[in-house]
C-alpha cells in the first residue's frame, strides 16, 4: 500500500509523515531563522515532497504555528485586532492579547522561560510577533514608524506577561484582568495612533 | 611570589581575582541561564582554579547574589526617583532604570535570563522591585492602589528590557533610547497619577 502513495517520497501512515514534517521545520526554522527557511529545504530534510509539506500546512506561516504550537494562528490574531475602527485598535489588542495569555496555564509561561535562555525559542517569539501584530493588519497604524510604535506596545505585552506570570508581582499577578486590560488598552493606543 | 599561589592559577591580588571571577560569572550567567551555567565554566571563564570560586563565594546561589549587586542601592533608587516634583515622577522613573538599565552590557541581562527560569533569581528581582519601585517613596503616590499603579509601571519597565536585550526585537534594540524614554515617560505619569 505505502508504495502507492503518490506524491511523498516517505511511504506509510500519514501521522508519521506530518511528524517528519514538524521535525524537519523545527529544526529548519531553529538552524535558519523563518525568513531564510524554505518549504523546499524542509521538505528535505523531512524527506518528503515539497508538495506534501504544503498539502499538509498550506503555508511556511502555518507550518510555523504547526511546528511550535503557538497558541493560535497569524490569520486568527489578525482578524481579531486589526478588523475593526483604528479608534480601538489598542483596546483589542489588549483584550486580546491579555485574556489568551494573562491567564492560568497560559502558553507564554514556556514560551517566555525558553525565549530567556534559548536564542532559538527567542527567534520563535520574535518571529511570531513579526507575523502577528507586526503582520500585514500593521498597515492600518499610522505611518512612519509603525513598527517602532508596535514594539511599544509588544514590550508592554512581554512585560505584564513577564511581571504576572513568570515573576508573579503580587499586585499583578493577583489584579483583576479587566483592571489591566483597560489601562493598557490606552496606553496602546496612543502608542499606536497618539503622539510618541 | 605568585609563583606561591596555593590554588588559583591566576596569581597575585585577591581583590583582582575576585573581581574576575565576579566578571566571568555575570557573562556566564548572561549566556547560559543560571541553570546551565556551571563553576567550572565561570572559573574558565576567570582562568582561575573552580576551587577557588567555590572558597570564594562558597555556592553557585551566593556567587549569583554577589555577581548581581546593582550598580546602585535602593537608597540610591530612591533619591534619584522619590526626590522632586509628582508631576515628573514617570519621566524620572523612566530615565533613571532605562539609562542605566536598557545598555549594552546591563546587569538586567543576566538577571532577566535567570528569573524566568529560577526561582532564587525572581525572588531577588521581585525583592529589588519591592525595595526600590514600591519602597517608602511610592507614598508619595495618591492612594488607593498605588502599589498596583506601580506594578504598571514595573511591568512596562521589565518588557523593555525583555524585548531590547533578550529578544532583541529590532525596533526596540535599535532605538534611540531617548525615543523609548519619551513615551513611556508620560505612560509611566499616566499610570502613577491619573486616571487607571
Amino acid at each position: 500500500m505505502s508504495s502507492q502513495h503518490p506524491i511523498g517520497r516517505r511511504p506509510g501512515d500519514p501521522e508519521v509523515t506530518r511528524s517528519a514534517v514538524l521535525d524537519g521545520a523545527r529544526s529548519t526554522f531553529a538552524e535558519h531563522g523563518f525568513e531564510r527557511a524554505t518549504i523546499r529545504g524542509i521538505a528535505a530534510r523531512a524527506d518528503v515532497d515539497p508538495a506534501l509539506v504544503l498539502h499538509y500546512f498550506g503555508t511556511k506561516e502555518q507550518l510555523f504555528v504547526a511546528a511550535h504550537q503557538l497558541p493560535f494562528s497569524p490569520e486568527e490574531v489578525a482578524a481579531a485586532i486589526f478588523d475593526g475602527e483604528i479608534e480601538d485598535l489598542g483596546g483589542r489588542i489588549a483584550r486580546f492579547y491579555l485574556s489568551a495569555l494573562a491567564v492560568p496555564g497560559s502558553p507564554a509561561v514556556s514560551l517566555l522561560r525558553a525565549s530567556a535562555t534559548h536564542e532559538n525559542a527567542a527567534e520563535m517569539l520574535r518571529t511570531f510577533i513579526d507575523l502577528t501584530l507586526m503582520g500585514p493588519g500593521i498597515e492600518t497604524v499610522p505611518a512612519p514608524d509603525r513598527r517602532f510604535r508596535m514594539s511599544l506596545v509588544a514590550a508592554h505585552l512581554l512585560g505584564v506577561l513577564f511581571g504576572r506570570l513568570i515573576l508573579e508581582i503580587p499586585e499583578l499577578a493577583g489584579a483583576d484582568l479587566e483592571n489591566i486590560i483597560r489601562p493598557l488598552s490606552t496606553t496602546f493606543q496612543r502608542y499606536l495612533t497618539g503622539q510618541v
